[in-house]
């Protein structure tokens, strides 16, 4: 007999799940595991509200099981750690992110990327090592293996750091691994998203010189005056485009809607490299010539190690880092998620859920509504593709 | 007026050229341009012939001009140097390749890839500095700035050392720049043409494990028991694909047909690279999703630069490397072009023509047909793309 929720482990925890493809989240208590000797225990403050979060509960990937409790941008405050547990003490303000567990013995995992461990354990709607569900973050408590936990700085207000553990290491690692990073180096950043927009914000942070590219010219304003671009291009501007051809170094393309590569390949400079984020629904052309030409290359990243989450979100609290985030009300999710919905055509945002004070009083963060509303809610997509396949 | 070719330099020079897109070679007497200061004379003794040329001379890119004196894969014996030459002097082997010149200031110029020059000069068919024509290998003498002439070491056949100055370093390159040249790693080749059996020589010598993978599996004797390739892949066969999943480093993708990249990404590990060097006259489908599982690589390279063409030159000499190669005579030329024209479904050939002691006395190359016959000629078709667009 498979015991139920509540019974599976002997700590209670409570949270908000979807029990069903109609992606209505409802009250659900379940348990979670004891700290484990290498465990981190916490208390959930916040946590981000992901795109992905509403893919997984609508089942929009084929995958879901249910009742499927989302959220992988977990940010709180520890309460209890395991006997071995070396990094973290009571107190500490943590955070967890996609990845709950992987092999930690393959190439990837021995690498610090277990991000591409094939046994990689998603923080919700997957299974753990020991078959047991893995419950995500709008919820209240959350333990997790040391290993997967990373340190917020006590600088950095948990609220805005919350989406960085998705958006901030999705667009960061990239940035890091490519070598894009070095200061006085031009990249452009393909969508004033939710990923878009916490790339800006490392790449600045890096002394880069950010070029915001998008279908929307209403973006114009808030890329350079809001977020600090130095400049913005419209995509379907053939003027604009031409005139910015060969002068990147490199470009974070967090678009997941089908969109021609041509034009952002022929802004690279040689050895420039054009990194996707987003999986398209229908194949991308590649265009073969460009990319031979100038020794170019086209690539993928999908959020980061843990090492570098940790780095990440370390670089954050040194340049003051937090994405642009706006607070609701847990009884207000599912609302929330419809407006997520909605927003794919009027705003960009990222949201998260805090628990007030370990009362079951969850808070649900928006960005700010841009005046005028923005064409593009990428949010949090690059984690689409590990569910799109 | 414009000056006849046989008047525009004082030089005397013989050769062979195409007079329109009829494509027939016939002999033609044009001049070249005295020993300048920084020139290096040489008399030629072996040209390869590249499908390049065959496209060239056919006017099949729609950017010859004639009269069109094709080849790019130039090898012989110096007879002069410019007063300020200091890397060679009069009988050392000498090489010419595809670039004949480049601004020598750009960023690409700068860091050692001319190849990748917005203004690089091609050594056939297109104009020089002065404004007038390149003219190619298939000719008597050769007179190039020393800045674009590397050395033949006197251990390395010239024969067989002429296709290295396209076929050699179109390979060489994207092994070093790319990173695939760590002794233990493990490459695919695809395309057993000019290029493949070219590439396999270099990564076996780097301590590679190569596996050569084509569409035919009639070339699977000829890859392993004649090429040396560790082991053979019909890329077409799903068993054998599947069974080496996730298991390259990289790939080396000769092809220039049409063909899916979705099963050579998959036979890549994390983080691995394809590169591809031919380009399909139609676009071919990007696979986002497994990109970005893996932070996998699609890239593309075209020759190499004067440094990497020396330095793979010398490699070659080190660890006797040529290409596979048969003589035929400069009178057959016509034929021999006919020949690579049906070879694309019969043979895999690399050409060359010999200039015998000055006299006008050429002899062809052929690699020797393997039996049974082969379905690629790719050739050099790396060069293709050189003019595709």
């Amino acid at each position: 007999m498979v015991e139920s929720p509540e019974q599976q482990h002997p700590k209670k925890a409570f949270g908000w799940a979807a029990r069903d493809s109609s992606g209505v989240l409802s009250p659900f208590k379940f348990s979670r595991r004891e700290t484990g000797k290498n465990d981190v225990r916490f208390k959930v403050l916040y946590c981000g509200i992901c795109h992905t979060d509403l893919h997984m509960i609508k089942n929009e990937w084929g995958n879901s099981t249910y009742p499927l409790l989302p959220g992988h941008e977990i940010v709180g405050v520890v309460t209890e750690v395991g006997t071995k547990v070396e990094k973290f003490k009571v107190g500490d303000h943590v955070g967890v992110g996609y990845m709950a567990g992987s092999c930690q013995s393959c190439d990837s995992c021995s690498t610090n990327a277990a991000n591409y461990c094939p046994k990689m354990i998603a923080t919700s709607g997957d299974q753990y090592h020991d078959g047991t569900p893995t419950y995500g973050g709008y919820s209240d408590i959350m333990v997790a293996n040391e290993h997967f936990v990373v340190r917020i700085p006590d600088s950095l207000p948990l609220d805005g750091a919350a989406p960085l553990l998705c958006a901030g290491v999705t667009t960061y690692s990239p940035l890091r691994y490519f070598g894009l990073d070095k200061p006085g180096m031009h990249v452009g950043v393909v969508g004033v998203g939710g990923l878009g927009h916490v790339a800006l914000k490392f790449a600045k942070a890096m002394g880069l010189k950010v070029t915001m590219i998008s279908t929307s010219p209403k973006k114009k304003e808030e890329a350079i005056e809001n977020l600090g671009a130095d400049s913005f291009l419209v995509s379907h501007d053939e003027g604009q485009m031409q005139g910015a051809v060969g002068t990147m170094d490199g470009i974070i393309d967090t678009v997941s809607a089908v969109h021609p590569l041509l034009p952002l390949v022929g802004l690279l400079k040689s050895n420039g490299k054009l990194v996707l984020l987003g999986v398209p629904d229908k194949p991308l052309e590649l265009p073969v010539f460009p990319l031979l030409m100038g020794r170019k290359i086209i690539a993928g990243s999908v959020i980061g190690g843990m090492k570098e989450t940790q780095e990440m979100i370390d670089f954050a609290a040194k340049h003051n880092i937090t994405a642009n985030i706006e607070v609701i009300s847990i009884d207000y999710v599912n609302t929330a998620m419809k407006r997520l919905v909605k927003a794919d055509v009027k705003y960009r945002l990222t949201f998260c859920i805090r628990n007030v004070q370990g009362k079951v009083s969850f808070w649900t963060f928006f960005v700010i509504p841009t005046t005028p509303p923005l064409l593009h809610i990428i949010g949090l997509e690059g984690f689409w593709v590990l569910f799109l396949y």
